[in-house]
């Protein structure tokens, strides 16, 4: 065992705890949340996800599904949080590359695996992706709740289609609607 | 299934973004650790202790240390965080039956049932009670790296053996005897 | 004379000054009002409300309610502040015990003394129980005028019957009127 | 009674909760106590010298003295807080004509009359006077032990003798000197 | 050359990047922009005037305004932001000498040059005078459009004629009409 | 004249007040830098290294070397700040694309000029890029003179050959000479 290796990826990953989620700063939403408290919702929400999968009989494996969600922001530890509505296919790729690289580097060989998984087609995979984007709306609507998020800077997050993972999974499908039903607004197509 | 339920949930653990560990506000360590950050590092580090277990041959339940990890300080986003030191046998008693009551408020029921668990003497609780410990103390290495936690406010904290959980568990072991002999310090009794 | 005790004092009140009022956090205010901030401004209220009370004829000590006042809050130094709420009888009691031993660590004698007798039912004492809800009500306010307090997170401060004291005292309950029909607001029962 | 007055006064006073001292912002000391921090800290010390005073015989209007010490620096709620090694004589006599217009404008009359009361020659006075200054040098001390306070910057903070105020006062020079003899250094002339 | 007069003058700003513009925290926006992002802001102003006054074929000297506008609140580094509203002509007189002194020891003699120059009559220094109002106003209006301004704070800014400054230059008229009609309001005469 | 236009301008450009350093925050450096604060910085730097260029014969185009200064991070007001160490030839030219793109979205087309000539080889651009540098090592040298940048985290930037720029240029050469004399170091080969 090397408690020195996780060691360093504890502290590899800590400026997550201060990093900013890039997309609520650039909004004029201020201070904003970290990446860590986003990776923490996310995971959280994973869990909650799974338990609605499993009791309407869709097995999914939730240790690598929660595991997936802790690691999943990792090499932004590094390099910060660059939006997605910013990331051109060329730059998603040299990104791509770049983040597999810090993970290796970052992450312990087993966390590495998870976080290499977590970009796949698996059900714990696009549940991941779901709830990342779920969390994120989610936020969205506290903040407008909050008067934090007025204006039209936030119309593009709720109208963006790609917002909308994995809808085919029902417990999914009903988190996305439930969130948008109640800010008073329609899906997007 | 009850998208809203999950969706409360999600809100009622919003604050612990923004809330502080009030051990470090306490010592002068500001702006602080969040309870979030805290907490997505725990489950972190438990994934990674589960990892050292089983390749040494002991089984545990990943995802249920996993789950316990995510929602062991839920009860704080009602209460803040009350520092281990001043919580005396009657208070510790008082704050279990608030923190068991908030906790059925807050979680899903699955959720509230890893929460209950964790306090229990099972090997996955037992492993995030350490993960708790070792996650503060590696915090309280780095700001001390970082020059952020000098002077005698910090010694208590490395001295305190309250702070030493799960030693007869080898991974755990050797992550202590890491973090105090990279600090150049002897671990308590 | 002790000098050093009274630096001592100076030193342990020190993290009032960074530690948050929970209850906003809580209630998604960030960044929130401090616990030093706080009591600065309770202080100053109870002072005019003992001019009111002595220009109406009714004697009152002000220096022992100013010394109350500064040092009401002076135990949440060490454990942070607990929101009223969830302050269940059973908590309250395992709180006063440690505030009183974390009060006698801290302060000075005579301080101390005050903060004993600002549990009491003396004048000075209902004066400064009475002031420290005003406060939180005016700053209530004064965060919804600035469109940081808005939702539903906020009734319950408003609709609080706990939230009244000293009622019988003729410029409390002046300044509790004026609070709420500035607000727009009945008082509660 | 003008309950609306004591509100807007509270109301005034109330960025003193977000405007930094502004020495420690110029020192880089970031994030710095705020205004509302200082003021809750020098009251709370004018009480323990009022204590001191008292016990070895030598009578002090409490009352008053805490009154002064918390609306001293009242009109910085509308200036912000100009340091006063700036305050050139030209400077210190158009602030004070400022100061004097704004207290009387924020602060009910009787608060006035002590603000006016604090700049004068009493022993109420004098007290707070001092206090401003050791409440000042007791936090650089506690930065500095906090590594917060490091470098040049802050050596003329030791070094200035206008920080001394009231030695003639017996527990006045105590509290420096024990000040600056923890802190290994000599009082200025 | 002298590289250490150089880098002594970048030291000597540097609390500019953590110096508060107070008068938005006298008003309640926390945390409020600082008076280096208010520079920056203001020189990209300028540069955006200088170009349409050349498109229009009024000549100006770039250069000069833009380091007029970076130099303008240079002597803040040293006191602070006191906000306009408060500089009454005594105090402004005792500023204006204090500034001089401060900003001679400040900046190297070619800066400070540029900072006695941005208070005369040339067209380079009017055109930062009026970005220096013209980019509070705009922050203003992003402020309330973020739901940061709001309430009867903020009203004596968009109605004091004092904001209006070289009206007489056409973009700059351009740009304060356009900054009033977006956000529904009149000029102040 | 398109008003409007510059107001947009100014608008997609506020998150620079608010946006972190990224370099500091994952080395710990908390709060960290803006790079808003970080652009008026370089800005004022690039004035006083024209003023020395000019005082030895070196003829420059200040207002153009100023222009660029401050646009030259304008696409991170979209995207974040992602250190430099992290961009692989590949995200850099990916990287470029996106902030071409962004910076004539963004930016009025005369500042798009200037934005793209930065990038160049006039000796304009090559003090624009130096000061970029210098201005990083500068708040890295008071950082660590402040106690904040403490351990080896830093000892990358220091090493850091990628850091120096435009060394033929006397004025640029005698500022890193400064600046690594000051603190002790050699340059790196």
């Amino acid at each position: 065992m090397d408690a020195h290796r996780i060691l360093a990826t504890l502290e590899a990953l800590d400026p997550l705890a201060d990093l900013p989620r890039t997309g609520w700063v650039v909004r004029g939403v201020v201070p904003a949340e970290t990446i860590a408290s986003h990776t923490c919702a996310v995971a959280i929400l994973v869990a909650m996800i799974c338990d609605e999968l499993r009791a309407t009989g869709t097995p999914i494996d939730g240790e690598r599904a929660l595991r997936m969600a802790l690691v999943h922001d990792a090499p932004e530890a590094k390099t910060g949080d660059v939006p997605m509505p910013h990331k051109t296919p060329a730059l998603a790729a040299a990104l791509d590359d770049l983040e597999a690289k810090l993970a290796s580097e970052i992450l312990t060989p087993a966390l590495h695996r998870d976080w290499e998984l977590h970009m796949g087609d698996s059900i714990e995979a696009r549940v991941v992706a779901a709830a990342d984007k779920i969390q994120m709306l989610a936020k969205l609507a506290l903040y407008a709740r909050q008067g934090r998020a007025t204006g039209p800077a936030f119309e593009g997050m709720w109208a963006n289609p790609a917002n909308l993972r994995a809808l085919d999974l029902a417990p999914v499908r009903a988190l996305y609607e439930a969130i948008f039903t109640r800010a008073g607004r329609g899906m997007p197509a």
